[in-house]
């Protein structure tokens, strides 16, 4: 990596982070990948108070992760569900909590094993390169600044 | 994935959220990967204030994602680089950069380009399993709880 600290504005990270860079907002999103769409069980779950979850709930949908829908009429009864932006972020959920298990685990903490349908493997994601494949790692990039 | 909401504790993601669940951990790291590693540095790119930046470094150090390193004596100058765990994080913000690239940025939002030295690409991350070196979709896991 090289030295500078000047880059583009808008940052992609910093934007990201406007929108999931709060505790809840990251929880409730695991939540929803946990298969959760409901006010009640999110609450249940994370033993959040009504206020916060409501906001959070809100913001999620204003930025087009979670979209809520009506599945029950008389009275009208509204759930949570991801949409394909929401869903686009679980690999990287995935890869935070590899990094977590990796690192901040004790050895005898317990695991939520995650199995690939599609293989049978227990799940360990890697990220690599969409090019050559190869895992990426911080010391093999170098960025791109003011290229044509 | 299947409809629970029940699942074994501690959790891996809520606790990578005790430590790097804060905007301002989580850019410091940013500028860390961009090769900042003084106090200095890390306060002019973020226009963070002084308590809060030397809180938040103390607590990456705290937890192993950062190391305190004396380069230069008489007096005493410090700087600050990533570990090992530290730099195990750059692929999953990696990954969450181009999420918001796809989703969040409008199309003519500058982007900051990466290129993958060994290959000279692009870089564009992929999130695959690790066996089967498919790309991994949130539709295609399933949690495993309580398996022997």
């Amino acid at each position: 990596m090289n030295q500078t600290g000047d880059r583009p504005e808008p940052d992609a990270v910093k934007r990201a982070l406007e929108v999931l860079g709060d505790r809840w907002t990251f929880l409730i999103l695991r939540e929803a990948f946990f298969g959760v769409h409901r006010y009640g069980h999110f609450q249940r779950n994370l033993g959040i108070g009504r206020n916060v979850l409501a906001a959070r709930l809100s913001t999620l949908v204003e930025h087009g992760l979670l979209e809520r829908v009506r599945y029950r009429t008389d009275p009208d009864w509204f759930e949570y569900r991801l949409t394909e932006t929401g869903l686009d972020l679980f690999p990287a959920v995935l890869t935070i909590k590899a990094w977590a298990e990796r690192h901040l685990l004790d050895a005898g903490d317990p695991r939520l094993l995650i199995r690939h349908r599609s293989c049978g493997a227990k799940l360990s994601p890697a990220v690599v390169c969409e090019r050559c494949r190869e895992p990426i790692t911080a010391g093999e990039v170098e960025y791109d600044l003011g290229a044509p």
